[in-house]
């Protein structure tokens, strides 16, 4: 039997270590983490097989924090496990700290960011269905949650999801601490109807003292030896537990305690004990697929095809050629034509139904584990998932994704089915990748130039056919365009994506008839746009028409006029935020973003050297 | 006892209406239609009180299709209540036609606009909090949903929040007909294991079969009859019911049948029955909360104030001077400060808890209702209910949104925290308005003036404090802007939003220090912008820089960037949809928005015209 004192007096290093955490950093969550510790204990001593050592060795079990904002724990944890030392716990929250406020991928093993509560959950679903059916090793991903996020559809999604592939080799442990930010959860300290509604989902569910050691032990033992079926604890714990100056009130979360020193000696003091993690059994390889290779379709010019059925056939094809390709899509495969892969490669196909949250995070979670994960659905819907893929970004994730029926051009259905705001909101994603073909060969090649881009990228499709103008020989990339149509003396510049192309084209021919001379350009990548291209045409015909199947905001227009600002007499310099931010004080934040006054003033006197203007 | 022959009858004339309407059309969703008739027919027939020829009567039932592709049934009830004429109902999906493909308010008495799944459920919660809450009256709220959306996450959050609020003026009628788009769902005809999880959550939930009405009659009058929690109706029925070529068949999901006139006969011919909507009791009037009046909150210049801070002292005085105001936060009410409101008026305050998803549709659902809703979290997780905001623009809703905490500036909670794409996502939805106060005098101005905003108004606040500029006297506006700092003889303008106002202000004191005069814009309107202040100071100075805390796409920098284009040599003019779409054929759809080839050809001419370039 393992011994039990020593995890008791493990849980009492986490709480001391997440109060001085807490306290050096002047900001943080030490109630959040107090809750808890006792079930890190205890994972961390006899349950979590993971070299930390080696965070990147496949056979790992994962272990996410889904309530991110318990990080004084997860970090404190990483330090007893001999991942960090001392000197750099101290640095949680500093600038530049790879321990930010919440989680992210910056400290390995953290497989993603949390902290936009309800997403640690759905991610560790998709981990879950990557071991059992794509890695096929018998690692273990283990959730932490808070009880504030089970009010969270996203979690329902992952409850139903989980239990419908039987991933049992998924356990959640949810700190049932009973308050949230401001209030009691609506359900408090009743562990017993949280199991209700686990079960009711498909789970074993198991309630525990979250504060008894062996109780816990024996919990993860059950969770263990559980087959065809997740295992969630709903653990009764107590907010700050073991300082009576905060245990169990109200008012206490998210900030240091007001009198650490007593706290921690409340607490029995510093110690510094240091855990074994076990290691992980490396027995077995991870499960790589044969493929049979094969080339990427190509259409003739003139053909009529439907963008959304290049999509599905470049992905099918894209699957003979690498094994690591994964496809997911949100119930609509017969539309988004995903159901080409899915049926040339069953087993590496995922239906999600309808629930695009959880098919996001499932998408992030098989990223983690270095699958070339492709989603897909409607392009309206893609909304439904915004906080997923914005999050997404701040894990550094790689993903893809294709959203069909954009715009207008969809008819019928009317606007709940048409995105016309989705470029604006994955332009406005960092480090995004935007594309919108006009025709099959175009879509082809981006599909298979997307899995090995980084970061997130978005492909526009359309419903309806439009006419390949692309030859297949053609070169198309990101950050390219298409001139469909120029002289060595136009007279406007027309630039479209998408269908507008096709409208564009014909009013070309239109305006030709009246003697006007116009050039036409495919701007088939929004984000990064072809500057250059569009430069020149601005250049040569002064007078640019750009036109869009999108609300004006944030798409195609904005892209060019922004491209093109480089013309204007009246000089503008953007200064925003460029890079991923970490945690710091908000002046070393705006600083480094280059957004604050010496930013500014530094701007503006080198815009004005430029231009030659009086500067004193 | 009601006429259970009349009812089969009527059940059966809706489905030969959704299926007329579908055969017309040449497209819709008639067999997800002809699942629910009977239990339509009977909601029709005996339960809900509606007076049709009054729509708008506030003691009317309300009846929402969170399964919105189910409209060809939607529009044969109107028909039969004798809402709409046989002329009109043939007026489906067609251009212009109120009858679009997913329904929305444009036909009266709907609403609220579905067909994004899993909105309708949550939206109804929010009319039946109104109604138990605000309206005080006895009206039902009856919800059909379809088991597809039972996947959505949002579906759980209103399940959650109805019980938690005891609504059992709420009804929720699932029309489990097993089969999705492509896929049978994941559990299928399982009603009971539907119903166990229903239970789970708190509420009365029956199975019934769904093509029995005396069953179905029973299940509406238990609904009826039970206090203190909502009921669900499981009803295992059959998709496309009545007709041998498509019942509980698969691949028959979205598209009309293909021999209508065979199944119109199969379902024993065209009927015009008419029913007699039974009127609601209209003895009381609905409740209006009695006010004190006061006056909005000032600050004096110089003093030192969170804009959050600001907007939760505007609101609470807010709720003192109009009785239409309410509150929601997704209990971070705290940080918000809505919390200043609950206090004030606690009657008016709805806490949602962390379901953003929930919170935006009860605002849309209140508003539905005539209440001025104003809901409030963290900026960032206005990104988790996107699909809601977009769906409430298609609603026409008129929504106040306050997201605090924005930017980098909030510093050491990292940027899962941190709001980088908000202005950029609201920019981007349609009608909307998007402010960025800089001080506490412009914020509750700015509150003030979102009461009566039509569409989707975002407030961005900040977690600091930033230093009063605005005179507690000086006029605020939507679309206006504050010049801090100017000169006649500037040479570069500054144009700033929120905290980079302070920091801009700041830079053009460096910049003077080395004989550099900057214009300092605090430009607080983001959508609409202040153009003519813009274009004056770009005459000016010609030299402009814009700061923000925000991604460099779609925010601050490009609604300036759009507002100096004016300036370029190079004209640029941005066509993209700028009106709500309707249903319509690709066609008429894209010469509607003028993004289709005539409307290109005519801005082009335009363009050259205005320009004096030589043309044909």
């Amino acid at each position: 039997m393992a011994d039990s004192k020593f995890r008791r007096e493990l849980g009492q290093q986490l709480r001391v270590d997440s109060v001085r955490a807490a306290a050096t950093a002047g900001s943080g969550h030490p109630t959040s983490s107090m809750s808890a510790a006792d079930l890190m204990a205890v994972l961390l001593d006899g349950h979590l097989r993971l070299d930390y050592e080696h965070p990147h060795d496949p056979h790992n079990d994962h272990l996410i924090f889904s309530k991110g904002h318990a990080s004084p724990l997860y970090y404190s944890m990483l330090k007893a496990a001999g991942a960090i030392d001392e000197a750099e716990f101290a640095t949680y929250r500093q600038f530049g700290s790879r321990l930010e406020g919440h989680p992210t991928p910056r400290i390995p093993p953290t497989d993603v960011a949390t902290g936009s509560l309800g997403q640690g959950l759905p991610v560790g679903v998709g981990i879950a269905w990557a071991g059992r059916n794509l890695d096929r090793l018998p690692y273990r991903v283990w959730v932490l949650c808070g009880d504030s996020e089970m009010a969270e559809g996203s979690i329902w999604e992952a409850f139903e999801h989980a239990a419908h592939y039987r991933l049992d080799n998924l356990t959640v442990i949810v700190d049932v601490n009973r308050l949230g930010q401001t209030t009691e959860t609506m359900l408090g300290w009743d562990v017993e109807t949280y199991a209700e509604r686990a079960r009711a989902f498909g789970w074993h569910a198991v309630v525990v003292d979250g504060h008894d050691v062996d109780a816990i032990d024996a919990a993860y033992a059950a969770a263990e030896s559980t087959a065809d079926r997740p295992t969630v604890l709903f653990a009764k714990t107590k907010k700050g537990k073991g300082v009576k100056a905060v245990e169990d009130l109200p008012g206490k979360h998210g900030k240091p305690l007001d009198d650490p020193e007593a706290a921690i000696a409340e607490l029995g003091g510093q110690r510094d004990l240091a855990v074994q993690v076990a290691k992980p059994d490396v027995a077995d390889e991870a499960h790589v697929f044969a493929v049979d290779g094969g080339e990427l379709p190509t259409w003739e010019v003139g053909e009529n095809v439907a963008t959304r059925l290049a999509y599905g056939q470049a992905l099918a094809a894209l699957g003979s050629i690498r094994g690591d390709v994964v496809a997911l899509d949100g119930e609509v495969s017969n539309s988004t034509h995903s159901e080409l892969f899915a049926q040339a490669h069953p087993e590496r196909y995922v239906e999600m139904y309808i629930a695009e949250q959880q098919m996001i995070a499932a998408a992030v979670g098989m990223q983690a584990r270095g699958w070339v994960a492709y989603a897909s659905t409607f392009a309206a819907f893609f909304s439904r998932a915004y906080d997923f893929i914005r999050m997404a970004a701040i894990s550094r994730a790689d993903l893809r994704l294709s959203g069909s029926h954009a715009g207008v051009s969809i008819g019928p259905d009317g606007p709940s089915q048409m995105a016309l705001e989705d470029l604006a909101a994955f332009r406005a994603v960092h480090g995004s990748t935007v594309l919108h073909p006009s025709d099959a060969n175009q879509t082809a090649q981006l599909v298979a130039e997307m899995a090995d881009r980084p970061g997130i990228s978005y492909l526009r499709t359309l419903r309806g056919k439009t006419q390949v103008r692309t030859r297949p020989d053609e070169k198309v990339f990101v950050g390219g365009s298409r001139v469909l149509r120029s002289s060595e003396d136009d007279h406007v510049t027309l630039v479209a994506c998408g269908v507008t192309v096709d409208e564009a084209y014909k009013a070309a021919e239109l305006l030709a008839a009246v003697g006007i001379r116009a050039r036409v350009i495919d701007c088939y990548s929004i984000k990064p746009v072809d500057a250059m291209t569009l430069l020149t045409a601005a250049a040569e015909t002064h007078s640019v028409v750009t036109v869009e199947d999108h609300w004006p905001e944030g798409g195609l227009g904005d892209a060019v006029l922004e491209a093109l600002a480089a013309f204007s007499p009246v000089t503008v310099r953007k200064l925003a935020v460029r890079e991923m931010p970490g945690s710091g004080t908000p002046e070393e934040l705006l600083e480094a973003a280059g957004i604050d006054a010496k930013a500014i003033a530094a701007e503006a006197r080198e815009l004005l050297a430029e231009r030659h203007a009086p500067v004193g």
